[in-house]
């Protein structure tokens, strides 16, 4: 069973009636109901107005992998948490980061870029797949087109991904690399572009797909005990003198 | 369930009595037992000296993971085969090079290098893992010995590994890239260093793991019908206007 | 003085007037222009319908970088000249595949896949700069556009890059890694998506740069012996015992 | 003229005689003295106990590559000063890390990792030569040793590099990713492990070969006017309708 919290920060939510028109319960509800349709897949959601930002030690030591949405409160977020954040992705947690989430602090830090791009409301776009063998890839067709999004458009400042999946492409004239992969630590993050909060992106079949593909995927295959490297002091030709094996 | 095929050029079994008494009935046969030990997967093995090389079309094309040991008679794999195989990977086989195969003309062919490399006979191995989130090093600890096993040794003429997972470390003063994975076109490629025919790798606990391990990582999450790019004639946005969805 | 070699089929040149039209002498010719704007770069050009395919082995043996221009005679050019470019290559020699030279058999070979992509003629295209600290990048805008240009869109059938450099959004609704790079042996390799023959990419200022900063990238820094790995016979603490250097 | 600023704590030179003995004015003189043997580099050195950390504005500013050197005094640089380093390098300065700035807060932010790794002092490394055709491996042989060094092991939690150019091995039995490169924003990053402070690394030939391709790798090849993406508030069909031609 993958252990999943859905963090919103739930602030479009209070203004603008259409998000909750589109995604009853706000998008946290949405994306949750997305990944309740896999048995594999247990789900929680969080969100900023909570208590400790809807994430204690509690519920994020107890998440495999955390889907993060955030927008106009990224600042809020306090940055105890974004370090919390950060040490366990580094332990093995995998970290899923939404649209606008391409902003937040916590997805810069694991970055280490600042993560700027050119944007514009209501384009339409189509997501092409580049990368049909890429588990986030599974089942999803050729292209397919969302008629409404926010285009998120390059220049991404972003390091080299590991893997790109998914291209971008806007009636405007921009292009985009909208699915991308990574690893830091032991923790898997994938990036994906669409999720505007007046749009219906998370309705999209495909889009839903990929999400409940992308924890598949990102599901920890391994957790460290420490974000420090264990050491016995002596070197490894020593250890195997003395029948110590070395942890990893 | 896997469908996997290890295929062995069976050369070495028939002229070192030393290969079958570590592995009775041939590497293949070893291979093929540390698969067996998997529920989901389903093993057969195939030899040079069969009917069609052991790979008649039914065969190749009933196997999702072609695993691949060679040596001593690499020339002797029909130029057609190794055609057949290439183009089956391309649109969505896995492929495990083990050992020597790094100098397999599929290998080379699907490589587009050489794969030269330093060696040495019976020479101390301790194996790294440096990549403990990759499902590949699943259950791998961050270092295990070889006693005896062949060096290979850098530099190692392949392109540039989308991951590496291991490296080698010998006593003699080698290292070596011994766990690198690569995609050609839909199939995951994966070279592992360790199988000298008359060591014992193939017994260590661990590459056992990691050949399990692999076979999991490389089985096909999508099967393309055919090298070409389905193409309409028409361009996306046409293709769209027309309500026609474009394969992959 | 870096020594250019741009090799082109010639073909269409002698059925097509508007060729020569907008590249006196053939496409050749305009990409010799284009490097003989540089100080530092010694050109030649070499056709197919020459002796030897233009490439006898004075000619390739004395060159730095090699410039790939082919598309109706791919199957023209023997297979013997096609291992003797690959081993150069392997060697050191730089190569720059233009537009339809994606599926040559030279590039097809370095590959590993079978390069195929869509296409259609005469789209408006606008290549985007996404890898603004790249040395084939440098002075390269955002973005910029072919009115007209061939379109070639994903799925692009490549291994994945070491670098991808730019990308191309075409009016019809696709996208394209138009710029990639790639190492095979100690040679680097970038494929270049714009130059369709009856179109004017080569006349296109950026486009231009892009080829004269290719060849600088490409150029090679170490040039290898043999396609072979040296090699004594002996470990590396044997030979450092010795005293022996060992060669690269 | 390549502008380079060689940073150095400046610590270890003050309690371990052994330090300026063999580097007379410190670390940072030593690598100085390797990069004025280039006619294209202009060298400046600074330290952690000159005022605002020997990096004011106005040195910052006017540098081209940071190298840094720091081990027990990291907590002392300001974080303000670690932010203005970080914008410098996503603007397009290129650094270079010394062997213990792998945990220097800069080093740490730019990778979005905690880069631990095993050491262990006075061991004996050879260093391998894995991408022969690489501008830093340019002039360096097939291996070579340092007879005493500190061993740095793996695993090491760092980011997938763009590329690895060495490879360490260590008589006690690890291996290290000893060269590897990224790209943050539009600067280049270098990390290389040899240069402990009681060692003589910065003395032997090749170490200083490797330092002085670095620099002339990771020179700017372009500077961004800023971290933020420029945008004009349309998208680029409207801007080239209005002849605007997009900045990057």
């Amino acid at each position: 069973m993958i252990k999943v919290t859905v963090w919103n920060e739930n602030a479009h939510e209070k203004i603008l009636p259409r998000v909750t028109e589109i995604y009853p319960g706000g998008i946290h509800e949405e994306v949750a109901r997305i990944l309740r349709e896999c048995d594999d897949i247990e789900v929680r959601t969080a969100t900023l107005d909570q208590e400790e930002c809807g994430l204690p030690d509690e519920v994020l030591n107890d998440t495999d992998v955390l889907i993060w949405w955030g927008h106009m409160r990224h600042p809020d977020v306090p940055d105890e948490l974004v370090a919390k954040i950060k040490r366990r992705v580094h332990l093995g947690m995998g970290f899923i980061a939404l649209h606008s989430a391409h902003h937040s602090k916590i997805f810069k830090a694991l970055m280490g870029t600042e993560c700027y791009l050119r944007w514009k409301e209501n384009q339409f776009e189509r997501i092409w797949n580049i990368n049909p063998a890429h588990p986030i890839a599974q089942g999803i067709p050729s292209c397919f087109v969302l008629p409404e999004e926010e285009m998120y458009g390059e220049f991404f400042d972003i390091p080299q991904p590991e893997s790109i999946v998914f291209l971008g492409w806007y009636k405007g004239g921009e292009v985009f690399r909208s699915g991308c992969c990574w690893t830091r630590g032991a923790g898997k993050i994938f990036y994906w572009q669409p999720g505007h909060e007046t749009n219906e992106a998370f309705l999209n079949p495909h889009c839903r797909r990929v999400i409940q593909n992308a924890v598949h995927w990102a599901a920890p295959t391994f957790w460290r005990k420490d974000i420090r490297v264990p050491y016995t002091g002596k070197n490894a030709e020593e250890d195997y003198a003395l029948g110590i094996e070395e942890e990893i």
